[in-house]
């Protein structure tokens, strides 16, 4: 008898959370679709994106690309862990370019995951998208950055509203890490304490509970995930 | 003697609210500049933006246009009323387009006007952005709108901040009206209760209080106003 596969997309599947969660979940034997500048070899299925493009042009592009890739199947989830980082007050010379970039790079990101999952999220599916722990307060020294993760923030509370176009029962959450323990951050802050940092494997694992129905938050959530000790803790902000 | 003139940037001065702002701080003999797509012939200077230049072209455009007006001066306050509405939900057609646009009305304008009072507003100067009282919600039907003015709220945390690139002891502050009395709001909601919606020039006058020093708000706070029986409350929101 043929076993249902389930099917996840990631959004930014070439980076560094994004890679561990491919990994992770070809290990579990998922359908695994990836979605970046770059494909991931691992991957059942590559979408590249344009970083030129215009974010409607962008939009039209990857949702004809899984339209034809999904023929009438659902996703079981969508983790959007695309994004980077820029600083910058109101006063710095690259305020207005960095902000540019985080909106692009993140909020793009995030609303083309939503779009996608209106159309191909099955009932009761997940769609996680990336926030940031100090979003939650101003951020006077990276102001584009913590705009954008506040609009994640507020479209994750919008997708978990009544008619907001997703499928019944589905899970909007947004995940706030304080530092994931990547190869990037260990190279630029090699002095720091990694029993801190949150492990990639970590958060694949939690993608992979929240989807099969264990401890999942309530729809909506901002979900902080602490590392201590190297015990890391998940818990809703608001 | 020579009284010192007080200067008023209006980002939006040319729409409904900012017509009305250059209106009543022209009655007050103020020197008042107008940002906008259109000029206002009551403006005492009228700076221009091409709607379809980039994010940082028109960050250039408009500081280097206010360099060469304020040649020197110092402006008294920076009120941005810039903006729009549109809806979409995730399963929207025009979800991305939507987005989009309400990004490039409101926020665009609101981080350009964070840019110009990191560099020409006073000591003590006021800088108000336009906020939305659903956006402190989920905005399901309106997403894009949501987001947008969530990353506003955001920035007015970030702007009232310490090291935020705000000259010393500046006010910035959102206004989040109901609805206000427009000419356009009058034709498409003609069967409203209309005492209910906030007059124009009421705004205008909280401006000028704030700037007079008048029932300041905290820096950073997001001021609801509500309107009912024709009297407007406004009061913090957080």
């Amino acid at each position: 008898m043929a076993t249902t596969v389930k099917r996840v997309l990631i959004y930014g599947g070439k980076g560094a959370l994004g890679s561990a969660c491919v990994t992770y979940f070809k290990g579990k034997q998922y359908w695994v679709g990836s979605i970046d500048l770059a494909p991931n070899e691992m991957a059942d299925a590559n979408i590249l994106v344009k970083p030129d493009a215009s974010w409607t042009d962008q939009e039209t592009h990857v949702l004809g690309e899984i339209e034809t890739l999904m023929s009438g199947n659902k996703l079981d989830a969508v983790f959007c862990v695309a994004g980077g980082w820029a600083g910058g007050s109101a006063a710095a010379k690259a305020f207005i370019k960095n902000a540019d970039m985080m909106w692009k790079q993140s909020v793009w990101t995030s609303s083309i995951s939503a779009a996608i999952s209106a159309k191909h999220l099955k009932e009761g599916g997940v769609l996680t998208l990336p926030g940031a722990m100090p979003a939650l307060e101003g951020t006077p020294g990276m102001i584009g950055y913590g705009m954008a993760k506040a609009a994640i923030h507020q479209l994750v509370k919008s997708l978990a509203c009544d008619k907001s176009g997703m499928p019944a029962n589905a899970l909007t959450v947004a995940i706030l890490p304080m530092t994931l323990d990547t190869p990037m951050n260990r190279k630029f802050m090699s002095e720091a304490d990694f029993t801190t940092w949150t492990p990639l494997e970590f958060v694949a694992e939690l993608f992979n509970k929240w989807m099969d129905g264990t401890d999942r938050p309530a729809n909506g959530s901002l979900m902080k995930l602490v590392t201590k000790d190297s015990i890391t803790d998940v818990t809703a902000a608001c």
